[in-house]
């Protein structure tokens, strides 16, 4: 295990009808509010409604800034920072799933500084102060809700940039799993993938070779993912698969699995931002394209770790390692063919002729996120294996 | 899953050579230090001088409250918060395992209210605020160190209550395993066993039916801690072996794997306690003498989620889950006598013919803690499959 640092100040308030806490636990940090939310589904599913009443039962002024769409743009994120700054807005309210999390993070950062926001994702300037942000989380997916993390899109540049900053986490999250009832089938799958492949980037990156309790953690996790995610499936309604489905991608990411492992890469998400960013693929379709092409491209090299994923998440075992490895990852891509996720370019209508230039694209952001060992060449055989 | 709020604010800085930040970490908080820690083995083993330097180059004024015992006192609580008092102490920082932090906690608590600090351990006064805490952590054990409670034994009484309260955390925890390198065998087996009951209780006693998310990571948890301590006792200076099984014990009762149980007991602690607090038996030894005889007793009458222990924790299957629970829990007492922690009333010198006495001690904490099923004879049930 690696040294480390754990302190993780968000406030979860997890379960049914949590909803309700939201306009309390905002008022706690001041009365005026910009209130970040997506397209129309929370209108239409009532969500939208009963955050509004909560909000206004506390008498908070509430500026409104809607709109936000997944992989979310920075011109939006930029919009809201104008209307923050304009309000003098105390406390962003992030209703949705990581997209507008995300978003609201960079309004809360952005809002605060005189310099554009991009500033922070070029790694040009750094985060010395936030807006309170709190949060109601409605898509299980990208683990926003506890974390540091944000990611952005630049609109003409296409580039999608991250940054983690312990001041982005939000005071506090509400979880209530009865808001994920009316995620489509899609979507559900889609988060699911997500929250695996955030788990796999740091089981499989760590350089760490003795990790053994973080790797148990992580494997319990994989597993729950999909049980529950196939429960779902099955039941969309189902509380206890969507309770367990919405806590597991939470936890995917919250730095607690990560926590004594070290230096980790995202090469999956880095090569996955690419195809998001150049072909508007939804984040987790893309990820069950990249993850199983990723997964071969370092077994070939290194089994040891896969066979230990293969052994416990899937039982399979076996002599020989890369044998076992193998087929651990040909299970986890026949399950994501199981909840419906691409796991070819092809099946995304992203041409096969375009990898040079998709590969080009990735490379911006491994020289970004210090991925040494991914060079264009490096990137262009995973995308191989991706079709 | 239960609906749960979740909220852990204590930082943690874990690894080797992170006790030098033990003084900027309290500066912090202040000036004035009362330092608290327990009998002589920290100035042997150069912790004690570690500890100090690190505060005096913060130019920290330091008042010292050494002689914490285990099954900590509260007449020694009462002089530490008699000292805290008259120096207007303004941080206090603990030195040691989970008594020396319980003690400090209770002192930090203490200080601040007029009243006795036993009315908050009778359940007649809640804490309203503390001094801040932080500590520097010597034993795999109780996992006090990044937990809201304590536990105080009253002198005369014999009686060894607890307290939760979330401003009972500590600030700050400093994790470094390798001042466990000096931890005697059998010190190192009794934080094992604790850190596992800490984990059983929750695992067996919630009333949920469906937490695979938290099974799973308890699961995990306890083949780590065996794995772990199996290492350290074989080589005291296996540095993963010592930061594995010092996380694990942090883990077991952070409130991780709590989280979304709903209602636990703690029965086997509410036992053991009575065994502790009338013949000063070792509080880890004192668990690996219950812990079977309540599996057994509970197993007999439900044996569903025992069966799942045995299964997932040793591969112990069948068609009868009661005889798969039984075989797992012998197992688990077998690694219990593997690692020389007593498994039986007389191996503790404890005479059977107290049973009755020692449930009648045992009886105050289930009333205090509302275990509502155990009865006086219940609990002599459970003792004499202790024997």
């Amino acid at each position: 295990m690696q040294n480390f640092v754990l302190h993780n100040p968000t406030t979860i308030l997890f379960g049914t009808d949590t909803v309700k806490n939201i306009g309390a636990e905002t008022a706690a940090f001041g009365k005026k509010i910009l209130l970040v939310y997506g397209k129309n589904s929370i209108k239409k599913n009532g969500i939208y409604d009963r955050v509004k009443d909560a909000l206004e039962k506390q008498s908070l002024e509430i500026i409104e800034h809607g709109g936000v769409q997944s992989n979310p743009l920075l011109s939006h994120v930029r919009k809201g920072i104008a209307k923050a700054r304009e309000a003098n807005t105390e406390v962003i309210v992030a209703v949705g799933g990581g997209s507008v999390i995300d978003s609201a993070k960079a309004i809360s950062a952005g809002a605060l500084v005189d310099h554009d926001v991009w500033q922070f994702f070029k790694g040009k300037k750094s985060i010395k102060k936030t807006l309170p942000l709190t949060c109601v989380l409605t898509l299980a997916a990208a683990g926003s809700e506890m974390n540091g993390g944000m990611v952005i899109t630049h609109d003409e540049k296409k580039h999608k940039f991250g940054v983690g900053n312990r001041l982005l986490n939000p005071k506090v999250s509400i979880l209530d799993p009865t808001l994920t009832y009316s995620v489509p089938p899609d979507y559900t799958a889609y988060g699911a993938v997500d929250a695996i492949a955030h788990i796999l980037e740091f089981y499989f990156t760590t350089t760490d070779p003795s990790t053994p309790v973080q790797d148990r953690f992580m494997e319990g996790l994989v597993i729950n993912i999909m049980e529950s995610c196939e429960k779902v499936l099955a039941d969309p309604e189902d509380y206890q698969g969507r309770a367990d489905l919405m806590w597991c991608a939470t936890l995917a990411l919250n730095g607690w699995t990560a926590a004594g492992l070290g230096m980790v890469g995202f090469p999956m998400h880095m090569i996955e931002h690419s195809l998001s960013a150049l072909y508007n693929v939804a984040h987790g379709a893309g990820l069950s394209i990249v993850v199983p092409g990723w997964m071969r491209y370092q077994a070939e090299r290194n089994p040891k770790k896969f066979a230990q994923f293969a052994d416990r998440v899937f039982g399979i075992s076996g002599e020989n390692p890369k044998n076992a490895a193998l087929q651990g990852i040909e299970r986890l891509k026949e399950w994501f063919v199981s909840v419906k996720s691409p796991v070819s370019l092809s099946e995304a209508s992203i041409p096969a002729q375009e990898i040079s230039s998709i590969s080009e694209n990735a490379l911006s952001l491994a020289k970004m996120w210090r991925l040494k060992e991914y060079k264009k060449e490096n990137i262009m055989e995973i995308l191989k294996l991706c079709c």
